[in-house]
């Protein structure tokens, strides 16, 4: 069993590893085959969930529904050829070079 | 510098250790300063545009916009008081316990 | 039956009386019944489902998530107390004093 | 000037005839140029706020977010070609023939 972290790059792997599997047995097979679009809106709907549990619920709830909201960003980035790998490497860069503050000097996006 | 996802557990001290900066300084403690809906209301938005560009753009814009989500989901878990090992465990339960697919057999949330 | 957009207004009286109705027998009652968060929730998601539509379906699609997103905002405007009477003076106002455009000269809310 | 929720149809046709303008002297024909995505984005975006609003501040601010969000809704429309009859329509429709609660006999979206 993975330690920390790590149990997002497992659940990725477990993710891909689902795809064209049988609907009918596993969640994950089903919402790749539903398409980019129905991943893409469980995604955004355990998002807004995460929204609400952290201003009007308690730790449990935002922590279960950050959890739902992960597990779809997982088969978001699948579906999308995304590898965590990539993600992380972006967070890096940012921490790196020039510290998480970065963003004050980017340019606006509006 | 970190290796893998513990990007995020180092990036989770960095942001809890400006807690209480100076928000002309650290656009981490500006963000902690507005306050709670502030940080949520972000988290919002980058999600939406981790949506938007899963639906409508390319590879590279979703890790962007991913990374700009998970930074500040993080701040969101920190203000919160959720600490990543928290949601880490749950969602290794999940898949130890009943697998990834366990969704399936969940109680429908409506 | 209220012709053109005054359905909104029709509506919005129609959710206000069911308030403290039978969440059994109404939809409209349970959504109240189960409170502000809840309420919010299923606003955001049917946004989501807006955005989707957009973004990946056809108009009937969009059409019908509009429909749903903007009862649920009627039910989210009636829990806050917030009259559409309110809203549409606020539209006006930007229309007629700066014109629809009067966006741009506004401070950026960041 | 419009009466009552007249003015999303009048908004509507102003931001019709913003199409194809000059994207710097009006926001509406700079949101058109930028395209469906970016409009999608500020709508959902809005809609984040609007949430935000209903839970963590006043009536106020509830009523100037639903102001903003309405208004990228009826970009988002024109750009698909739906017009605001159609969902007047379409919530005429539930209202009047199964009443406003048939949603419960809706079949689940999942």
């Amino acid at each position: 069993m993975a330690q920390g972290s790590e149990i997002l790059e497992d659940l990725y792997k477990t993710i891909v590893s689902r795809r064209g599997g049988d609907p009918d047995k596993s969640y994950t097979a089903k919402l790749f085959a539903r398409g980019r679009g129905k991943i893409a809106q469980k995604f955004g709907e355990e998002s807004v969930e995460t929204v609400i549990a952290a201003l009007s619920e308690g730790r449990e709830e935002l922590t279960a529904e950050s959890a739902d909201m992960l597990y779809h960003l997982l088969v978001l980035w699948a579906d999308c050829g995304v590898e965590p790998a990539k993600v992380w490497a972006e967070l890096e860069r940012r921490l790196g070079v020039s510290g998480i503050d970065e963003k004050k000097s980017r340019a606006k996006k509006g």
